[in-house]
């Protein structure tokens, strides 16, 4: 069945292989009217190209954007935006052998259970490489949500056993070292730990956090619409996702309501929370203070070692795997983690819109 | 919009307030031939009835369903199935009083912000009692992947700082006493541990756990419709849920990839895994062991403590919760986990049964 | 596969069966603060009643609506609008000969192939008392839709070879007579026409037209949610419809372009049209002219002559269909087709309220 | 919102306008390995191509496809398959002037009103080029139900009042004429017909009509999934069809029911109908016997004619489409109708393999 397609009123569908002709998505309802270029696009691409950091596999793909349908004069029409990325640096080669057995910790096995077959180049569209129409599309919603003082920034809150500390947050730290960590002390302390995985020919897991300003209160729909149950959709359908927080997460769980509740006050004339434990989100809809979330990654699956698997006639076998691959996943998947939000914020803050039917009598009284 | 649905093949459609006439369901897309009676349905409902643990409310609800569609000669039909579970235990005047004000950690806030209004009786839509219609529709998933031979069993992992031990593991203690703690040892510690928060005027967390046996291979698709991020939005949307977990969920973002990743080897002539730290989903499909998952769930926000707050008139004011309230909701939830969990497993077994050609020719060569 | 759920973000699910327990309608994303009470229901279904009119079955069924959910003190809460009409006049031993074999025109042999087996009693699902649910769902969208100015009126159009002249147009004698005919002169033609079917134990068919007026212009979605598609998809799900038109529909492929077109003139300050033959849809979009629909429902299948048919075991046979049968459809699916209207548009008016960035940054800027 | 998607399990998404850099679609949700090459597209497209026909626009485009996803080693792989055809025969001067007035029978006044603005250059999204995507998307369909061995052929059935004769049937002649009609004499009255049209700068309209042979019993849902359903507003989104039918479809209004109805026979041991008014479908769900539907398409609104309108602002003008424009669409559309036919029966083949409990059984007995 078709499970490439996410998303409500702001969809998009997403196709195409690590080593096929090229990647992409189709961005369907998108408002008219959001000045959108190529730029826009390739600013967040870049953010998750490989070779961009030093612990993201040296593979070198310009992952050039291009946009064939949707805007029209610089702004978006209202139909389909559809965007075009080909593979330029394919080496299938490195892949063949992969053909005759099963990665562990990969897709293959369950590709051929589900399929009868599988495109094993590169892992096919199990690939990281997947998540590109996921960024390009994440671009359109993070832009659109900035015209509407939203914003929505991730960074690696933890590799290994490092977390940062959020007193020592610095996002440009983040943007511009290897790790994507917002904090200079842990981003060092992460480095060397990542050193040492890549010295024992090992990989490595960590926490992205994201973190949603100037949200509106009322987003997200009750009981299956819930903001939060969407977005833990849109996160652990990122690749190697293996747990996902809203707010204190899994620590609400040893909390009393005493300490987890946030109380209301009232602050300039507005309603406020004096804590946020709960991260933003009431009964699944936002309660205007910040949401924030995290997305725990698992060690990337590929590593030099020597590692047991069977092959497809039935055999166990002992395998070293070859080619080009992240020590660790973290670093690249921030964007991705960003993208998957924007989508979902976006598409729920269109679904909100018709809430009561005073909006609807305001909008079409003209 | 409409949040009420969820499911693509067997859908669900939940409708329904704390203090309303009724609560209910519409299950549409089982398939026909299941024998199924109220019965089958009332053995959940019973496991979630207010009253059933002394860790519950006392409010008495006979939560009797009635079957009105759907069904005939013992057997579903194809069309869709509706049930209706009256209310009876009604007592709104005890909530009269939170009408004016917003109690902390529940949606009364984001309600009003998004509708302009609130039915405030109970936390009318917002209310645990809507998980009647999920516990509803659980039990025809469950009875139907029965048939299949596929199992699903919640039971509670922790509550607060105390957690059971697997090797201890007894289901039929699970399932007889206060906590839903597979572990006698541990439901004593919690026992001791919850009355201490009662007389404390507070509340307590904790965690539901839950397995799936016997689930064949091939079931999840690709991208978005990952088998564990449809489990992540079916349990995040049930209230109070803050983090969901899938195999080793957080802890796999600390481990190395050479202890991460589950061997594959040959057993008695099938293809198995020597370990399972991914909880049975590779790449997003089930891999043909165990899969497992956790919910973790925030202390009940209704304590009897005096809290601060701000009422509609934008006043600081401060209050104290009256009425009928769980000290836990995990115990009650673990049914509602188990449900959840069934209907989404069955829904993407249906949706597995065409991603072959060969199925196809098979299916339709008749 | 699931196929009762209506509507994308206006959703309305229904069930139920013609001897069923009961049957209804789960409404959901209606906005909230829509003033409603049975009354507003009652008076959609009460149109709708057996009995109502001489050429309807006599059977009587009071079909009163309960609403169980979604309102409170008077108002739409945004939550879902559960509605309940309860099966009083069931005869069912009526059926129980059809249980043996195939009625022509029916669902009975198609229902078999597809599911197994089926309930016999009166059609069950395939009846045309599920349209109850649809005419509940429909009452509250037109209830909506008045609300914003919008009307929808939908009326028998012809009988048999009987069409009314529009210079008579006289929709009170369509409301107050037995064919439904906003007509008087054509209405007594097709009930004389009638009378003599129902002397030849025969049935006869007719049209159903509906007009929309003061739709803005812009409502619906280019490529498949087109406004005339959306509609066509409402209106063939109704039982015995066999085709749709809107505009000149049909007569529109014997024309040319330079009488097809209509031309744009403008008239008091506002862009308006000569014509109309596009029927008020031009890309799938409304265009602000009157919207015009047509439905041709086939003749009751039900009827009292000696019919040609196999049985399940496979033999050829003759039978003669007994008990209560409307001898024509129309007149009762005048309010249906309305429904379904009403509900379509509802649901495309709320769709259209994100089509441009400026009515977010407007809806936002709060 | 998001309009540009249809289907459920086999699930297209179109994209691209007229004078874009490029037109394409992606299919979601095909079965994995169905024998799959561009010759098999690219075969379809070749009969929407403008220029094939003396009646279509003497506009040359190549429209040659690109597979950019979801093939290997020849075969489909289950996962999105996206593809391509880019534009060549751009030339936005013809529609510069254009971006001032809003054509008659365009949509280019509907879409400024939805919008704000539009992509004028040939109609943007709005111009029959968007069928490309249907088309494409409609060779996949068709190859798979082949090989289940169900055929689907659409022809032109009426051009103005010129209609085929059924007994004259001949497919060859309608694949090879300029009208697409399969009977050798309509061919040559509709051919002069039209060369009066051009004459007279005027343009005509038509039928398609689409049988689909060897459908098994069984195929499509209740209510709103009814087969017919859902075919309706497959063909009525194609721009320019105004009616659907289905079986006698208009003509059923005028019938009665013992004329109407198709009694059943047994024949060499199976059930079958004596005749075939209801066009393969009782109660939305496949009887076994030939589907056949209606698709009338209005006459070309572009016409060379002198046509009154008004401009964007607001001034009544009078204009003269220049450019290239088919005297009609009928010819060219006959391959959009199959294909939208075979997209709708393949997706709902694919929903019917849940309908039994026993299918589950069988499938998953493995």
């Amino acid at each position: 069945m078709a499970g490439s397609t996410f998303g409500s009123l702001f969809k998009i569908t997403t196709w195409g292989e690590s080593h096929g002709a090229a990647l992409g998505v189709v961005v369907d309802g998108c408002p008219a009217g959001l000045a959108l270029c190529e730029v826009d696009i390739q600013t967040f691409l870049d953010r998750r190209k490989p070779g961009a950091t030093k612990f993201a596999t040296q593979r070198k793909e310009a992952d050039s954007v291009e946009i064939l349908s949707g805007i029209f004069e610089g702004k978006t029409t209202g139909t389909p935006i559809s965007m075009l990325i080909r593979n330029t640096s394919q080496r299938s080669a490195d892949y063949s052998e992969i053909a005759s057995y099963y990665r562990p910790g990969h897709a293959d096995y369950t590709f051929d259970q589900k399929y009868g077959f599988r495109d094993y180049r590169g892992g096919g569209r199990s690939s990281g490489r997947e998540t590109i129409g996921r960024v390009a599309a994440g671009a359109i919603a993070a832009k659109a949500l900035a015209q509407l003082g939203i914003s929505v920034t991730a960074y690696t809150y933890a590799i290994g056993d490092i977390t940062i500390n959020m007193e020592h947050f610095d996002l440009n730290e983040a943007r511009t070292n290897h790790t994507g960590m917002p904090d200079r002390e842990a981003n060092e302390k992460a480095a060397a730990y990542l050193q040492e995985c890549m010295k024992n020919l090992d990989s490595a897991g960590g926490v992205v956090a994201c973190s949603v300003k100037n949200l509106p209160a009322g987003i997200g729909e009750p009981v299956f619409g819930k903001l939060d149950a969407n977005l833990a959709k849109a996160i652990m359908s990122i690749g190697a996702v293996k747990a996902f927080e809203i707010g204190d997460g899994t620590a609400a769980a040893k909390s009393n309501g005493s300490i987890n509740n946030d109380c209301f006050r009232m602050k300039d004339g507005a309603v406020t929370k004096t804590t946020n434990h709960a991260g933003g989100v009431l009964g699944g809809i936002s309660d205007g203070s910040e949401l924030l979330l995290k997305a725990y990654f698992k060690p990337t699956p590929s590593i030099f070692q020597e590692q047991e698997t069977v092959n497809q006639n039935g055999e166990n076998i002992t395998v070293q795997i070859k080619g080009r691959h992240d020590p660790i996943i973290v670093p690249r998947a921030v964007v991705v983690v960003e993208a998957m939000t924007a989508v979902t914020i976006f598409d729920m803050l269109l679904q909100n819109m018709t809430a009561q039917m005073t909006h609807l009598q305001h909008f079409y009284k003209k």
